[in-house]
């Protein structure tokens, strides 16, 4: 696609259906396109099959939209999200929609910090402040906002965005013991109870066993994925699969595994012709810790202007949104939801206490990656990563990993610092 | 007492058997001398059975700790805490100590700093720094730390706690429902097991019961005392309560409470004869929020040092810790643990989500206290509280209390800043 015609495309007429702050937005849909163009069309060597993932993007704030008012009108659900642990299946099983939510950018924090305390997570800050200040269409358009409690700013926060879009908070656990997993398959059971009331149906066997397949396709298209990029040289761009893996939480989940397929299909036909994004010899990176909301691409930006290449994300963003699938080989309704809530109690999220198994998965994806060293990104005050990285370092320093520890906001103040001290880390790696 | 002459006394040979760092420790040990005696010694007017508590802040280092030595060569288990959420009565009814742990002073901050993140919470860093730095006798003398899940940066902390000391977690639920009680009646009985292991016996329902009176009577002995701070003069500065309170977590329970009961037998005589610490014209505030560990007196010696008594914590330090009892009338030791259960579920903790009872607490409070406003203390980066505080300053908004929200750490960077807000603050209240 031609950078200079890209643009994020106009809905105004829709925006104000959805209440939104028009002229502020409009604003925000420039600048979106002019980062796009500049951060991703300007890659050397694009997979061909980008186009549809940039035409995802440029019908941000209109096409998907669309889809979403539509399926409101035929009263399926549409819920928005910001965590991994939420079990889409049932959604998709209601004939509902589960939509990823704005959260990734600077231009909302100063909204949120009208209300929220500034020395939280910006992640939080930039979704809450996306509402406050009507400037996201999805937040518009959902029927509820599903919180979760896997930390402190989003399970208070929950409290007080409940009073701008009704938001229903499912307990996540702190622990994985039989007792843990009991309450979850009650709170699994209460949302599917949720889901059901909201869409008016009831949710039948065949129902979820379908959407179990959809998402168990979808997670199974983008562990493709993650796989072939562990070819040397990498075949796409990290920040293209970052792109990629960011539209899998609004994009249709059919549709979207269908098109990380043809995409795959590409690759693959490169990594057989040992084509790649770089030469060989570039610096290869993987990068573990807190999600990226779109349009977070600040750290995988930084590293691949500086010549290396992101072969990897251990983040809810990458794999632990898709590594564990669901058993499809059960019979009854019950059996179903004990799978989903054994699914989802699989997650490594730093939210747990022990959580060591995170530690050994990125061990793992090192080494399918053909990484040559770690990038821990943390989001600034995120407790839970922030502490955890602690045993991320000894595990690289036990296996001599270099390794790079990075917590950063979505302000551009750090830009500079951050520059320096990836190029020092990747002539560390080139050494 | 004289000021001048006053001591925290020294017991360099038992500190040296705790594997202490005695020369560092000694450093502190005489600017806590010099600190109580200023901050404590200089007020006008103390009541006299206040005696007590300075002799167990000059044996701080000594004689408690010594008492916990005697009790563990008698196999009573001592166990160390950092939180109201743990259920003492099934410690002391093994014959066991529970006493608070140090974390209360910026000394120790540099010694977690080596290796937790900087911006957590300054009483997590604390806590941490006097294990690693090997200066807070309490930490060397524990059978074990008990740790909870009520925060991410405790949660995590733990995780690393654990291998200088055996931490013992205990997961505290995020909501109140029913299955929320279930799980935490599971925790409550695996910690009777893991206490009755470490005290190598069984408790009995008799040792139970007699516990639970002597929990109940210690917090009846706080609950008197902070009725009594009702009156108008206050018979008692907010100062000498914050004390008491923070007393209770490391003294004898049974000694305590009837200390406590015979300073308030001299307070109730102070109120029949109108006498108070300061003159009935003194601004009354009430704090809450987060806890003050000892020897964290900062707000309350900047806000009486300005002329205004401190009348109230609605805080785990203050009557967060002492306002619920334990049902006595239950026979059974089925029914004895279910009847703690629900005692720690009363807790209005910001962990809890939504924890709107601590609202209705805070107003309850305030009126009962005869409090002219209300200042907000939340620990640097203490998320929970932090965002809570949002719905405790709309409260004081809707019922026009005077209010005052300050986020500190334990440094003195902030003082000069505090003094003024409280300053005008007062002002306001004096009107």
């Amino acid at each position: 696609m031609d950078a200079a015609q890209f643009e994020v495309k106009p809905y105004p007429e829709m925006w104000k259906d959805l209440d939104m702050d028009v002229d502020r937005f409009e604003k925000a849909r420039v600048m979106l396109g002019e980062a796009y163009a500049k951060t991703y069309l300007s890659q050397a060597n694009r997979p061909a099959k980008m186009a549809y993932f940039d035409a995802m993007i440029s019908e941000i704030h209109g096409g998907r939209v669309k889809e979403l008012l539509a399926a409101k009108k035929e009263g399926r659900p549409v819920v928005g999200t910001f965590c991994v642990y939420i079990p889409e299946e049932i959604v998709i099983a209601a004939g509902g929609i589960c939509v990823g939510l704005c959260g990734g950018s600077q231009g909302s924090v100063p909204d949120a910090e009208k209300i929220l305390p500034r020395n939280i997570c910006p992640m939080v800050k930039s979704a809450f402040g996306f509402k406050a200040g009507r400037i996201c269409p999805y937040f518009q358009a959902v029927d509820f906002v599903y919180g979760e409690t896997t930390c402190d700013a989003k399970k208070k926060t929950w409290e007080i965005l409940d009073r701008m879009v009704p938001t229903y908070v499912m307990e996540i656990p702190q622990m994985k013991k039989a007792r843990d997993r009991e309450l979850w398959l009650e709170e699994v059971k209460d949302f599917n109870a949720k889901v059901e009331e909201v869409a008016g149906r009831t949710i039948s066997e065949a129902d979820l066993d379908s959407a179990i397949s959809v998402m168990n396709e979808k997670r199974r298209a983008l562990q493709r994925l993650t796989a072939l990029r562990g070819a040397n040289p990498a075949p796409i761009s990290g920040k293209d699969a970052l792109l990629i893996e960011q539209i899998a939480f609004y994009d249709e989940p059919v549709r979207f595994a269908a098109q990380v397929n043809e995409l795959c299909d590409e690759l693959e036909e490169r990594v057989q012709k040992g084509r790649g994004v770089t030469e060989a010899a570039a610096p290869r990176v993987m990068v573990s810790g807190t999600p990226m909301a779109l349009p977070n691409w600040k750290i995988h930006n930084l590293v691949e202007t500086a010549g290396a290449v992101i072969v990897g994300e251990e983040s809810c963003i990458g794999t632990r949104y898709f590594k564990d699938l669901t058993d499809e080989k059960l019979s009854s309704m019950e059996e179903k939801l004990a799978a989903l809530t054994d699914r989802y109690m699989k997650i490594d999220c730093s939210c747990f206490t022990p959580n060591d198994e995170r530690i050994e998965q990125i061990a793992k994806e090192y080494e399918n990656s053909g990484a040559q060293g770690i990038i821990h990104y943390s989001l600034q005050f995120c407790h839970t990563y922030n502490i955890e990285e602690i045993k991320v370092r000894e595990m690289c320093e036990r296996e001599n990993i270099p390794y790079l520890s990075i917590e950063s906001d979505y302000s551009a103040e750090d830009i500079g610092q951050l520059q320096t001290r990836i190029e020092a880390f990747l002539e560390q790696i080139r050494g």
